[in-house]
């Protein structure tokens, strides 16, 4: 089994009963394929007489979007094991553990998180998650902090640049968030009725400026080990539980990226609302719990940030007089500056959100698309000269009475 | 000879002897060893006969100075010919011909410049190099640009960033260049009497604030591949040719910082002329002269870099209105931002410059010193709100009158 051919379900029930002081003598083996089939064979082993279960990864060395295929590395399934290995080091509650990884099979064994839901299928059946805030934030300080020349040896940090090095699945990035969207890409995929907004945003030489400054950043500044696509597709959750999952896109980038993602799909969310609650009431309520998550996020990643600054900050420089309040003030505007960058992409380039997409009324969806289009233009318009997290949450609040 | 071990005299001639196609049959060796012994062995070889020559350049396990001794990677040298290489497919005519590298020796076998002199040497001796700013200008638009993500595809880019990964030579410079100068550490050296000016600088809140931040671009933002140490004892110069020698130091980073090392240099033989050119007017002639090159440096430099821009430029984000001048600025801010803190920890720091350092009267040495650290301190401060090489110039001259 050691050259690489995508699993057969059998084999997969193989590979897992190999594998060491896992699965008792006499398991009776349940399996089934949950992948989506376009990136990864997902394969769920479980054993009914001792009811121990884990998940089996493996990359298909293709992508498949809207029809299309493409040829995708392997190599990101030793990114996402590593990333997610180096991940548990910090926060280890706060992704699935993995058990092994098999380069030759680009496969990761890692633990079963069935009980957990998808975040955003949670929040659009209008589920609230009261630890998330200050679960996130943990993950998003541990993880930027420690990988960050801030946290840890400098030297070792270019080591972790040089390992995660991640060509192929940066473009997809580059492209799809920071290129296509503004502008009449083939690639890209909207709703008829925005055509007139869609345009606008074309035709827009101010955000066009931001999004190419934001891009560069993306490009070069190399501050921490991100996770890279932190969406809320990629968070797993119960009541009490948060894990992160699928770092593939993992490599070191801005910061602000990953913050700006969580806080992009909180208001991608918070667009979609308009059609998934009826009650005027219940629906603000939503949105107030949304926005509210949003600023806890921010706050909490703030503060524990700094405390990790204070505590365990490496350099000498990041003492000096006043580096670290415009250090932060920096993460919070390329936050903003993300958030908007990733919201704009979900309605106009090729990759949508369930939270809107799943609208099947055009024109309801149109609504929300335009309230998100509103938000993530304006956060762009907004990062650079932004002071505080409240004018994230006026912005939001403003798109609904355009 | 495939183990690493440093070369004898003998050895080297051998070496040289069994080069391919280089020296004639019958050729009569004349060997001189020609480095200063602390980094590296590096062997003139000559042959008598056809008057053909070449350097053999060996790096050496550990670093000397001021007699402490320390282990140094090999693979500097590997990251040496490989950045001599690749500014070869740039700019052929301004870097050394490298015939072979020899990664088992840590050996680099190039093209022999002993008919050109290093340009600190001939600055300090009072010479004019009326090329000079056409030359390097010509080096930094060309090897910034087409390594960055403006002119090179920017996969192949992120796998350059991964060929030069450099932590061991990186720390140098982040130590002795953006962290020892500003506070009373044991490596750093200057004259007793300017104590009062170095303190002043140790207590100078905004200006270890702008260091902070200097230094995180140096650590973060990978922009282009920097030969990273382009000072004018990097540079091997005649009336007609101009080559960019040494560049161990290369890793991806900030563009200002290869700009701001060019200037800072020409700025402290600025500060020097005050004791190696007695007469009052020819003393400001000169120094005019050094002014006007830097002024030329950058001017040319950007209008090259440019028209790189125009032509070659891959990104389509690149085009985007205002982006071009915005970025432009943003270099110019940088580079006088290195320029100032590569001046200070020539004064205050461990490693010195002739231009300064050979002038033996400590009370004269003092004056320079205090032109180089007035100047230093005052680039650094402007950096960020900095708008045109003329405010560098009228820096240059205040600081004469001070």
């Amino acid at each position: 089994m050691s050259q690489y051919h995508a699993l057969s379900e059998q084999e997969a029930v193989e590979y897992a009963r190999n594998i060491p002081n896992f699965f008792p003598e006499g398991a009776e083996f349940v399996s089934r394929e949950i992948g989506d089939g376009n990136l990864n064979l997902v394969f769920h082993i479980s054993d009914k007489v001792s009811g121990k279960s884990l998940i089996l990864k493996q990359a298909l060395p293709y992508a498949k979007v809207v029809g299309e295929s493409w040829p995708l590395t392997l190599d990101r399934a030793r990114i996402e094991s590593e990333v997610l290995l180096l991940e548990a080091s910090l926060c280890p509650e706060l992704v699935p553990h993995v058990y092994t990884y098999d380069p030759a099979l680009a496969l990761t064994v890692m633990e079963d998180l069935s009980d957990h839901t998808i975040m955003r299928r949670g929040l659009i059946e209008g589920n609230r998650y009261p630890l998330f805030a200050a679960h996130i934030s943990h993950f998003l300080a541990k993880t930027l902090f420690y990988t960050s020349d801030l946290g840890l040896n400098q030297q070792e940090k270019k080591l972790k640049v040089q390992q995660f090095i991640n060509p192929e699945l940066c473009k997809i990035t580059e492209d799809l968030i920071f290129d296509h969207p503004y502008w009449n890409a083939e690639t890209n995929n909207y709703n008829p009725l925005i055509r007139k907004e869609v345009e606008q945003i074309w035709q827009n030489d101010k955000l066009q400026f931001e999004v190419a400054v934001l891009r560069e950043k993306f490009l070069t500044h190399a501050q921490a080990l991100l996770h890279g696509d932190l969406h809320t597709g990629s968070v797993f959750i119960t009541a009490r539980s948060t894990k992160v999952i699928d770092p593939e896109f993992g490599f070191y980038g801005p910061m602000g990226f990953d913050i700006g993602a969580v806080i992009a799909n909180l208001l991608l969310n918070y667009a979609g609302q308009e059609a998934w609650i009826a009650d005027e009431k219940a629906r603000h309520d939503f949105r107030e719990y949304l926005l509210e998550t949003i600023r806890d996020i921010w706050t909490l990643f703030a503060e524990q940030f700094q405390a990790h600054w204070t505590q365990d900050g490496v350099d000498r420089l990041s003492k000096v007089a006043g580096y670290r309040e415009d250090y932060m003030l920096r993460l919070l505007q390329d936050s903003i500056g993300f958030a908007g960058s990733k919201m704009i992409r979900r309605i106009i380039g090729l990759a949508h959100v369930a939270d809107i997409q799943s609208i099947l009324d055009l024109e309801a969806r149109a609504r929300s698309e335009r309230i998100a289009l509103s938000i993530g233009e304006s956060l762009i318009l907004l990062n650079r000269h932004a002071h505080s997290i409240e004018e994230v949450i006026d912005i939001a609040k403003g798109a609904l009475t355009e």
